[in-house]
């Protein structure tokens, strides 16, 4: 039997929202996660996919989140919204403060989107490109718990901390980037471990502050961040507005609040819009469009890609053909999931449904 | 006879200004250059400091700059400042535009500065660290001539793009973090070249794409961003934000429209400038002094020092007994401006001021 299935998106959305409410998340919740899960398993992210669905079981069952929360917005100063997310799942507060972050960005020029007291598990790209689809520019930053040592130190402080800047293309999809700043995702070094596979002496230090290439000791020491001190200085400055500018928790803080279920920790987040209408000069050209003298020239040279490419083109085939979901990972969310969402997940195990490839 | 003089921040300061308006540059324009000269000096980042000022000549020479231009300010949005520069040098429009962008910020909480038509020959440090001093926390983004290829390209697309961002202290010095994100700047390569000596296989690629260790051929080339890709979609978002959406020339247009002088080209620049006084909600912590927790928590690792600890520490010094400048660097200076300056930097040379030591 082969590891993986192949499912469409559709079904692979139905499932994930159908297991989350099993559990008592209320529909909105659910349905904000279930958009989240899938776009990452659509546009081949599967770090961000249906892997993550156990966790967000996990922190309902022990009540570290609230599954029934529903995000409060207000507008705390003339370009700036508080969401808080009300110890929910952060998908549910970015839906909610879209739309009144949008229109506070076209109102105001540039506007400064807050978030707390919420529980994260995605990725920045699905909470911009949306934005960006608009017409709005969009930057991220979102830290974590303390897994990554600051340059030249030895003891997590940073989480991996990632940053995520959309771009909005006339009649193209958006341009998204969105990285982590640790040189590495944590669940790599796991992936490493569980394969029995070295890690690169650049992604983690020991206990005792050491470059190692043993997973479980980079582990359980400090994971580094990307580029050296450069990196190291980006990830303070997420630190910094994620945690105390937007009045959340810092990654230390956050690591001592979790209580360990595997699910998304508290924390927070800061999004700022930039619409570029409100930039535009009368006698100056469209910033939207002189952008495209820069992919233009940066499409000339055939080894260069666009950060957000990849995932278009493996969302297009997705769309069409499905994904391929792997078996343990369903079963995973079946073991966690009320006994008719797990009926229906071990079911389509035994018949596959039939997608065109 | 040394290679160097000591010479009080004074001294520099009235010397580089003297050599600016031997040229026509206005005081106003001279004043603020002087600053950021005399300010790099002193904290012991020459690479911005004495060592720019031929460049700046050369620009007024040549007629590339405007010396007497007056920036103008004008509130294009509720939270957007435009900032022409006329055509001038950028500190200028960096002082003149503070106030109102400060101002802005703690009305609106967050306001977007668009500096146009500038040319930027300065560290993004001087310009964040005076809003931080005033309790607002600031990001800056500055492109530059095309000199840095994309991830997995080979030709230059990019300038050396730094990124700034500074964080306000309760009765310290802020924090304040800037790098280039080219994986070394420019002028260190040229140093190689001078000095004979390779470099690091990660600095640049030669014509062909190869990486290469032989400075002339990476000049040649094109230099690498630090960090890899994520390096990479950091120039990518910097070159969108500092151009397009401010309304100025992407790094490639800038190279093409300089006129080779050797001083700044013309170039944008965004700043954005958040009061953290205005995220703060009635029953949460200072953003300000909640921070300090992170801080607290990264001296306890002896290898960890904040971004600008290094340069509080050179400026308390020079301050107090001056800086070592080179020689030659001060004779650059003297063959470039009006007799008078000329010869005063001349006697200079011949009986150093006692300083000092």
């Amino acid at each position: 039997m082969a590891d993986v299935i192949r499912v469409s998106l559709d079904v692979l959305r139905e499932l994930a929202q159908a297991s989350l409410t099993s559990r008592g998340v209320s529909d909105e919740q659910a349905n904000a996660i279930a958009d989240c899960v899938v776009a990452a398993e659509g546009d081949n992210c599967p770090s961000h996919g249906l892997f993550r669905l156990p966790g967000y079981l996990k922190s309902v069952i022990s009540g570290k989140v609230d599954p029934v929360a529903l995000p409060k917005v207000t507008e705390i100063a003339p370009s700036v919204l508080h969401v808080d997310v009300r110890s929910g799942f952060a998908p549910l507060g970015h839906v909610v403060a879209r739309a009144p972050a949008i229109a506070m960005a076209r109102r105001q020029g540039v506007c400064a989107v807050a978030f707390v007291n919420s529980h994260h598990f995605s990725a920045l790209w699905a909470e911009l490109e949306p934005i960006a689809e608009e017409g709005i520019a969009g930057l991220a930053f979102r830290a974590g718990v303390s897994r990554v040592a600051p340059a030249g130190g030895v003891r997590p402080v940073f989480g991996t901390n990632p940053i995520g800047f959309a771009w909005p293309r006339n009649g193209r999809s958006p341009l998204v980037v969105d990285f982590a700043t640790s040189a590495i995702a944590r669940g790599e070094i796991q992936l490493r471990q569980k394969a029995g596979q070295q890690i690169p002496l650049d992604w983690a230090v020991d206990v005792d502050g050491n470059p190692t290439t043993d997973p479980a000791r980079g582990l359980a020491g400090a994971q580094l961040t990307f580029g050296g001190y450069k990196g190291s200085a980006l990830a303070l400055m997420i630190e910094l507005l994620a945690g105390p500018l937007v009045g959340d928790l810092l990654s230390f803080e956050a690591l001592r609040a979790d209580n360990g279920d595997g699910g998304p920790p508290r924390g927070g987040e800061l999004l700022l819009l930039l619409d570029p209408s409100r930039f535009r000069r009368g006698e100056g050209q469209d910033p939207v469009l002189h952008a495209e003298n820069l992919f233009a020239l940066m499409a000339e040279q055939p080894g260069v890609r666009l950060p957000s490419e990849r995932r278009y083109v493996a969302r297009r085939a997705a769309v069409e053909h499905g994904v391929d979901i792997s078996r343990k990972a369903l079963l995973e969310v079946a073991a966690l999931a009320g006994d008719a969402v797990a009926n229906r997940i071990k079911a389509l195990l035994d018949s596959p449904e039939p997608v065109e490839r």
